[in-house]
């Protein structure tokens, strides 16, 4: 594929997923980034085509923090390299492989001290499927059991029941419906995060906040877990929810009615137990700079 | 028909019945009783075999207290009637056509009541499709707005946004998992009931909980909109939540993995607002001897 192509099917790519999680999607918008260097046969205007090529994926997903801050770390060595750099392609192929490596291990190291909190033959109950729960559920199973919900409209749930199943956990699937019903069978909730905003707020999948309401309401420990790219210095009054098609919800066409796709929203932060990252856990937010730090 | 068959497919009706709520099928009980005692051509053994199917109804839908307490009702008149009754099978079809009437009537106010309370051009939140609101609505239409879920997995708020369109109802249709994302976008969340619990604990499609539990943390209003023959002398804890078949959910057949249906969830009493009946509102259930005095 030439550069034009990477470009085109790749925004097309990123804007489009509804299956992957936000660090996936970041990581994949490196990986193309760093196809994209590698095919550049054009030397001088390299530096300004990657950069036009990484804004329009950073617009793609503007609520997702991981593809804005990684592809902004990327963008960052972009700027830094020497004009007079040696094989500019492969250095930057090689800072966007770096920033995927980095990536990939903050989650397993998020979800090690995930698992660590979890005392053994605990029930999660969980809601949508991201990389991040997917990692502490390899890491813990056999040994836990698991509640997930079929996440309306797309049904991520189907997904994560399949890689439980392959691990063998006890596994509940419900309706979204149903998580009041079965909050009381579980020992905690966790949560990943699209973004985790500068509050400490969370977006994630639609239904979180309601996972997040009933674990409260019947005491049920509350937790977000996910590698701190995932930080962003929006506040929950500034935040942009992505909205998809309508037609995923497969709704009548009737007249007066408006089917609705939001596809997220916020938990607040006072709703959230504890914050666990790659650097460990915190039951505040306010004084977790540890995990600004990352941003 | 003969009795044996108005028998046999009516009890598969009602116990497999999946659109109506539970006063419809409340009053699609009575109907049936009629239909029977109207058939039965062999006095001696009228009062018992009609006896044995009202008691079979009412073993269809435990949870169902309109079809507990409407059944009920009727079998007390069976077992009041003198032996010397003129015309049994019409005097027994015509209580149950009274009661059918009392049960209509009842929905009809309660309804009225609630719109009573509602300020005009103010946007309800409801959740599955219950027939009191749609006769809410029905009242209301077209000066206030609607938000509906979709309620999985047999989508009861298709039908309620087909009964919204025609009203002329501006309707937004969401799925269950936005609730949380959607409630801010309320005035006031009413739904129907199932059952009011003896201490107004509330059995409602599973779903109905979340709702009640978003509404709380956004200081929206909700409230319970019934006829007294929901109520019942159950308590939470004793309380049997009917499961359906888990096929209803289409989810992924795997090992491990087990899917769950339950119907209905219980809202405790204290995440209710008020409690509507033909009798007007009251907010503290605890008084309620007005909606008690209907049991």
């Amino acid at each position: 594929m030439n550069t034009e192509q990477i470009e085109r099917e790749g925004l097309a790519e990123i804007a489009h997923d509804r299956e992957r999680g936000a660090s996936e999607l970041a990581r994949r918008s490196l990986a193309l980034l760093a196809a994209y260097v590698r095919e550049h046969a054009h030397a001088p205007s390299l530096r300004e085509d990657a950069r036009g090529f990484a804004r329009k994926l950073r617009a793609t997903r503007p609520s997702m923090a991981p593809v804005q801050n990684l592809v902004a770390e990327w963008m960052a060595s972009l700027d830094e390299m020497p004009d007079a750099q040696d094989d500019a392609p492969g250095y930057l192929a090689g800072q966007a492989d770096s920033l995927i490596e980095r990536s990939r291990r903050a989650v397993t190291e998020a979800a090690t001290h995930a698992v660590q909190h979890l005392a053994p033959q605990t029930t999660i109950i969980t809601h949508s499927s991201s990389s991040t729960i997917r990692e502490i559920f390899r890491l813990a199973a056999p040994r836990v059991g698991a509640i997930v919900t079929e996440s309306r409209p797309l049904r991520e749930g189907v997904a994560l029941a399949r890689h439980l199943s392959a691990l063998a956990v006890p596994t509940t699937y419900i309706t979204d419906a149903q998580i009041a019903a079965f909050i009381g069978a579980a020992d905690v909730a966790v949560i990943g995060a699209d973004t985790v905003l500068w509050d400490g707020s969370v977006v994630n999948k639609a239904g979180s906040r309601l996972l997040a309401l009933a674990a409260r309401d019947a005491g049920v420990p509350f937790y977000v877990c996910c590698e701190s790219f995932k930080l962003s210095r929006t506040l929950p009054h500034e935040a942009t929810l992505e909205e998809m098609a309508p037609e995923e919800l497969d709704a009548p066409a009737l007249a007066h009615v408006t089917a609705r796709n939001v596809y997220f929203d916020v938990t607040p932060a006072r709703l959230v137990s504890g914050w666990i990252t790659e650097r460990g856990m915190t039951a505040d937010f306010r004084d977790a700079d540890w995990m600004r730090a990352g941003s």
